[in-house]
């Protein structure tokens, strides 16, 4: 079951916070880009290979601290071929390094497209006679709901066949996520708060001995005041918080999607981390381990932060 | 433009339906399959590579028929690193061929990811101090309008920029599209309706000659009523229509969404076409080119009967 793996997981690193590898070309370090594309050339497969180099290099140093990492997967379609075959190795090498990893593609489509989906990045795919592959094989991977239950159901026989979780969008982090989950329904509710009752249905055949769902939500930290009642919609959705950091939420923010036992909820924090050695404190340091150095340094000092959050409206 | 060559292109073929390539391993005629796995052995590669053969004998019997293809991305992305590489055969191919290339991926994210998504599909891709690479670089993309505004308008700039197009999610033509989509709102107003004035807007810098936006829309032949008052509401959207065939819409409900002036929307068929060699009348056949032959058999006999009926509602 995803959803008791994910506790474990977080109980192991005593950090309910995850790993966002979103390698934009831009926060590549120059050492890296360099040594990829003079290897390659100045072309997709040279700027995969740092992506790749720059991924493991992380994965490397963080490994002890987070429990997941969340691949957002258009920053590997970018590169086309190349840039798929980064997010394979990413995949591989953070599973070697024990961590759960989400794949975040905010997949979405109806009949046998969303089962060939869900094939691809939970569970394996038909190649003949009966006999399927995995393929991405992640633990967990993002949905969009705007097509209803036929975009969901595929993958929730996936999620229950091989122990994987989905976290479905339901208040999205950005500014414009309002002009449709806001709407205000003629029965009073908004869009949201009809769909978080639709995940909390959708998910109640595949809650773990911890008491939440594998059939989990995105809820963004940007807005604490519905994350908040949202938590009490879905008692039993994994939430997984994007928004700290870099798009402004804080600490206190994030943890109104955490339950009363401290749990059932993850943290995103991709830039603040992977970016780190680019701050001022780091940027004029010489040493060859800032990449890593200031990821760790930024990826404790959020899990204090949101350590911290949690036991202050606990005690 | 992407609206006035999507419309030059049905006018040289007389045609206004596009042929789905959604390679299921099902539907792939067993001596392909035998060819490919012969060659592969039974694994992901030779999984594509049959695929890849299929799309390539249908591409070049229709291409004197359609005028675009559309790619349904779940099919190619269930086989990985090798589904991917046919997916970027098949598009070559396609627009060797002459033929407008739709990708069916309905990505969404916001911010840098909605443009590295855009980068991706119809842009190009950062590699190194300004220098871009094209990657899949199909016509148009499907989008999943979830995140409001945010996730759209970095694939606006790049429709802008490159002379692309997007069909947004409006109404899609599965059973469960309204437990979000037809929702009514407090204005009276349901979220489809909403999301159709939303596309209208966002689409009102890219309207072509031709009196049609490159910022289309996708309505299911499946809600005939519904497409009907969508077309008023969006009246410059050029709108994809899926669920013709085999999932039930008909040619006079598909014609619901074109415009009095007999443009502005194109069809879909994907099974029904690229399945037609195992129907009743071809699956006892004999002839090595049943595949094409039933196809294309198929595809006149569709272009015919949208073409009928909107003659007949024309007259």
């Amino acid at each position: 079951m995803f959803a008791d793996r994910l506790i474990e997981a977080i109980k192991l690193k005593d950090n309910p916070s995850v790993l966002g590898l979103d390698p934009k070309i831009d926060f590549i370090p120059s050492e890296i880009l360099g040594k990829a594309f003079g290897k390659f050339g100045e072309n997709l497969e040279g700027a995969a290979e740092a992506i790749c180099e720059f991924n493991i290099r992380l994965i490397e140093a963080l490994h002890g601290i987070v429990p997941a990492v969340k691949l957002q997967s258009a920053f590997y379609e970018a590169y086309g071929l190349y840039g798929i075959r980064a997010m394979i190795q990413t995949i591989s090498e953070a599973r070697r390094k024990g961590l759960l990893v989400i794949c975040d593609a905010k997949r979405n489509d109806i009949g046998s497209t969303a089962e060939a989906y869900s094939a691809a990045y939970l569970g394996s795919s038909l190649v003949r006679n009966g006999k399927t592959l995995p393929v991405f094989d992640a633990d967990a991977l993002t949905v969009n709901p705007f097509l209803g239950y036929d975009g969901i159901r595929p993958f929730l026989e996936d999620c229950k066949r091989f122990g994987k979780g989905i976290f479905i969008l339901v208040k999205t982090s950005n500014k414009t996520s309002g002009q449709l989950q806001d709407l205000v329904t003629s029965s009073g509710k908004t869009v949201y708060e009809i769909l978080a009752e639709l995940v909390e249905e959708w998910g109640s055949g595949l809650v773990g001995d911890n008491g939440y769902s594998s059939i989990g939500a995105v809820v963004g930290a940007t807005y604490p005041e519905q994350a908040a009642a949202l938590r009490s919609t879905m008692r039993h959705a994994f939430i997984l918080v994007p928004g700290y950091g870099a798009q402004g939420g804080t600490a206190m923010d994030a943890i109104c999607s955490f339950g009363n036992d401290g749990y059932g909820a993850i943290v995103n924090a991709s830039r603040s981390i992977i970016c780190a050695y680019m701050s001022e404190k780091w940027k004029y340091s010489q040493r060859e381990d800032k990449l890593e150095s200031a990821a760790i340094e930024e990826a404790q000092r959020m899990k204090e932060d949101i350590r911290t959050a949690l036991a202050s409206v606990r005690s």
